[in-house]
């Protein structure tokens, strides 16, 4: 309620005579503040508190429309226990909706129930027939025809007098109920005076498997520099892989000045191409596609080809310039000059950047910076890109983001921005309040049981499931696990199915499917970055994860209980190794169960804890699980149920729960 | 964050380009819709996420200020981990106060910080000195004498050139910090948006022992209707048993249509006085008192008789009418009325309340009813009454309560409202939002340690402490509960003790300390109820509590532990039937132990489990705790002690720990 203390004499504004009290709306983010964000087609479950004084009885309903219609729909409320109303709509279409509450005293119901109690009671009612007459008339009043002549006909009769007990069973009938609900008396409802928004993409925004990619490593002759036109040769196999989004790393032309070498040093040689993130060049900045990839229209032909198998191309957005980029000759007021008049080059004391120039976002001229920096997304979105992955979005300013991705918007509905902000959590989740659809996550460092089960409850079950939807990622370019340099190939696996099923999105950056795990000593990156080298890879290499990989997202594309976080739930299993959880679809057909053994090196067994109640299975009850990774079907019984995995066949089994398993009955000569 | 989404083309208004973001300013209730509540003297801890871009250095401020002040006080804010700032300020005056939270870029500590880094690094700080120079003069600037001149004079040496090692010293010295953190440039600070309320009243809101009786019992003359000036007679006697406020149920003319006869009988008889709550005679309404009691002399009398013994009469609110009541005749469109115009009495079908009239809230001329009623309360204040117990407030409306309370405040800021809400939680909750000091709750019928612990956990801990203040009653005139009816005596000392220790507030209703436990059969009311009969009852009966009660409220007096509920902790104790659990007061200086044990019919031992670390006593320490209650002294070793409770005795005992044992090394001649 956000009407304020009376301030003048008396204060007693028409509002006030309301008697009904609406409190905690829910879903919301900050009281409000920010939207909830859900795909078109899901529904949105609204509850609130609706109050009154005494004990009449209350009606509720919960209004909502898109943003670009005017007229509110509705949907009638239902009491759910302690003063809560619930009820729920579904969005349909990408654009932002908005939902609020009404509710009012309903004085027929109130007196229905009053009636029904004094003529139990052998009380005279002969009053009572009276006000229903009254009641019902108002209604006929309000109502349309045929309801109109109906409740005045209705009417007649209570008032009519004769046999009270036939004008009871009148009152009380069904339909008049019914009908009665359908014409309400309105005139004092309680309008809650805040209106909530929720944020509709598409569903890409929540699921999808994502496929990061070097281009400038995909050259015919291995060494050389890859051009996009190359490049779609690999398309074929990351499609047959099954994954659903190619994101590609700054495909803008590289600085030269201070470009880095191999493995991050300081001096390149003249054959290194240098790091795709310290953009710009005498070629051409943040809307320019770098000359050894192609052209802006060899871009569009790889975007497109990538789309003919399935795969939709994301680009990387990284505000940020290389000393050689036009905007610092033209615009040198947006960035940080020294005393000396130099402008200071990025870093972290008492480590230099020298390669790559920030921004300065709050100086004098900030305002055609912001719009510079926005239109560099729109013309990428000119030419058909959706899916922006933006890098280190927690480095620019939070309200920065939220007017970009709101001006973007309002052009791209269907756009989509990932967040790769590895920083603090409260700063994560406020880029996810300002519009980031998606973000990175930490689930790259955790691998304990305890580690996951904290971490994803946390992202699922607390009120940030509302507004930050995570992207799991196995790996980037600039992170490979220590789980995974030790691990070997079963580490390889599970952290796969871990990322696959715990995630509606989740990512993996290419070399995972071939267990790349070399890291530079003593650190968690790659030995010979491929962020400042070409690399060539060997995709048919002995062992490696190509199948195992296309399985997972198989499994994914065909189990719609895996496409949203949001019903995921963790089970006990009597083994700290090993990790089991469920997902289940909306309209819980579809239930899979998740046992990950995170111990790469021995083989553990356990007896799980499955959820029967939830699944409608009885203790004594025998139903199947059919393994889609491995494709083996076991006859499990009630609650507690034995499990083993071998990682070094595979660390995981993926269940798919089938109810109905045969029996004598089902058998033709039955009975 | 309430700014909206931009909405014009652009939307780059100058607030955009804060870079500090602040949210979660706790305590706030419903995200800052109400105000939190303070007593005079007590403080108000603040914390906020203040969040910005990037590695800068923040820094954060709260503002606060009394609502008849336009200046901001301020409080710098420290940095509490997780991106969370505090700080505090302390409210002196019984008037709402406001609060909000400042943040900006601490360009020095950033700055300083990266030079500490580069030099220690040993690398070439030039630069950064010439830079570290400008901020220093720039907030020499912004300074006044001498702090002027001094910065001016650093700011030189800053930029002199010469030996860098000397400058860095002179850039890091802590009196230069201290300087910088005067004057810092708020040029671009985030002011948050929102600013938050608190209530503020006087302690007695917090903090009393409160005694209720009908005046009309205490007459010379066993068995008549006594009056105020009788009743004073009995006032030293409670002022003896250390009471703070005396309630009195209402003192207006009792009606005489359908007045109640003794145990609610339906017609009463010539001599039968009637309910005090069925309000409304010839003789006056609500601003007059029963003729029988005396005059408004005398109760003016009686309250500074009150007063000058330490009690504070507090008085009913009841709003509503006997069929007699003057507003009947004089404004009939305040009620309801039937459709053969007679007006509608209270009922809760099938039972019918023929002897009370409701008022309708939300008639057509609800302003003239609820002016009316607000002063009603005008009036009493007027004659010095500041305490009011408001019967049944959820069944008038809670926007009439917000718009009343705001009302009195405004001319008396020290009024209490206690709400007689024994409804539904959210209801009762509500009506602490909207401006209730205090509430009845649901203590009265809570008795296990379970329910014990549940119940003032969830009201002591959870963000409803920061609107609900809770007042515990052992008894009321309309509940004798099961619990005393068969408890005897140890369950009348068991329940005071619970009610005076878990509760700042409390109360009992005259009979308790003479252990009056009959009921009707059957129900939790009292046999022979005073609510509709004179009363004489034997005040020096075998067995009385009035000891007991004194001695309780003495210890209530002595230790500030026991004024607030805001340091209530439950602890451990391996015996179902004892409950266990301290208070401490805000310096920390004064901890009280209680263990209760809850069986009156048994003795019972177990060991408790003192929470030696916030005492700051170690395992093996020894310790002594004083029973206030008993008078006994028991030495205490670390964390595990024993404990024994007869009934019979005494079924508490109420602990002051006392930290300081003698030892050999307190003894003059040891060493």
């Amino acid at each position: 309620m956000t009407e304020r203390r009376p301030r003048a004499k008396d204060g007693l504004d028409d509002r006030l005579a309301r008697r009904v009290w609406i409190e905690n709306v829910r879903p919301r983010v900050d009281g409000g503040e920010f939207p909830v964000k859900r795909v078109v087609g899901e529904e949105v479950v609204v509850t609130a508190d609706v109050l009154a004084d005494g004990h009449d009885r209350i009606a509720a309903t919960l209004r909502w429309r898109p943003d670009s219609e005017e007229r509110w729909r509705e949907e009638r409320m239902t009491a759910a226990g302690n003063d809560a109303w619930t009820a729920s709509f579904r969005v349909a279409r990408p654009e932002a909706h908005r939902y609020t509450v009404v509710g009012w005293i309903d004085e027929f119901a109130t007196w229905r129930d009053e009636l029904e109690k004094k003529f139990a009671a052998g009380q005279d009612v002969e009053s009572e027939l009276l006000e229903g007459g009254a009641l019902v008339r108002s209604a006929a009043r309000r109502a349309e025809e045929p309801d109109r002549a109906w409740l005045a006909d209705v009417a007649d009769r209570l008032e009519a007098g004769g046999d009270p007990a036939a004008r009871v069973e009148r009152a009380l009938a069904d339909d008049l109920r019914i009908h009665m609900t359908r014409w309400p008396d309105r005139s004092r409802a309680t309008e809650h005076d805040r209106v909530y928004a929720v944020e509709v993409n598409r569903t890409r925004a929540r699921y999808g498997a994502w496929y990061e990619m070097f281009p400038r490593s995909y050259a015919r002759e291995p060494g050389t520099h890859g051009t996009f036109r190359e490049a779609e040769a690999r398309l074929p196999e990351i499609a047959r892989m099954g994954f659903d989004v190619l994101y590609l790393p700054p495909i803008h032309p590289i600085g030269r000045s201070h470009r880095k070498g191999p493995n991050n040093t300081l001096r390149a040689g003249p054959g290194d191409p240098g790091s795709p993130w310290a953009i710009g060049a005498e070629e051409g900045g943040h809307t320019a596609v770098h000359p050894d990839l192609g052209t802006l229209e060899d871009f569009d032909h790889f975007r497109e080809a990538a789309a003919s198998v399935g795969l939709e191309v994301a680009i990387d957005v990284a505000f940020q310039c290389s000393p050689d980029h036009p905007w610092v000759r033209e615009h040198p007021e947006w960035f940080r000059h020294r005393p000396d008049g130099s402008i200071k080059h990025a870093e972290n004391p008492p480590k230099k950047y020298e390669d790559i120039y920030p921004l300065r976002f709050d100086g004098e001229d900030w305002r055609a910076l912001w719009r510079a920096l926005r239109d560099v997304v729109l013309f990428w979105a000119g030419r058909g890109v959706r899916i922006f992955r933006v890098d280190n979005p927690h480095t620019k300013p939070l309200r920065f983001w939220r007017w970009l991705i709101a001006g973007v918007r309002e052009r791209y509905p269907e756009a989509i921005f990932l967040s790769e902000a590895f920083t603090r959590p409260k700063v994560m989740y406020a880029l996810a309040k300002v519009g980031f659809d998606q973000s990175y996550t930490y689930f790259t460092w955790r691998n304990t049981r305890s580690e996951l089960t904290a971490y994803l409850t946390e992202l699922t079950r607390s009120e940030v499931r509302e507004y930050f939807r995570p992207n799991l990622w196995t790996n980037t370019p600039d992170i490979l696990p220590e789980h995974l340099q030790y691990g070997g190939r079963a580490a390889f696996m599970a952290r796969l199915v871990l990322a696959a099923t715990l995630g509606a999105s989740y990512g993996v950056y290419s070399g995972y499917e071939v267990l790349e795990a070399e890291a530079r000593p003593g650190s968690g990156e790659y030995l010979d970055s491929e962020k400042y080298a070409v690399k060539s890879r060997d995709f048919r290499s002995k062992g490696n994860l190509a199948h195992y990989v296309a399985r997972i997202n198989a499994i994914r594309r065909d189990n719609p209980a895996l496409h949203s976080n949001e019903r995921l739930r963790f089970h006990d299993v009597d083994n700290e190794q090993l990790l089991f959880y469920s997902k289940t679809s909306e309209d819980l057909d579809n239930v899979i169960l998740v046992i990950v053994n995170l111990d790469p090196h021995h083989t553990h067994a356990g007896w799980v804890d499955v959820p029967i109640e939830s699944l409608g299975i009885t203790e004594g009850e025998v139903y199947q699980v059919h393994d889609l990774l491995g494709e083996g079907r076991f006859l499990w019984r009630g609650r507690r149920n034995f499990v083993q995995l071998d990682p070094a066949s595979s660390p995981a089994q993926v269940f798919r729960v089938r109810r109905k398993v045969r029996t004598e009955r089902d058998f033709d000569y039955f009975m």
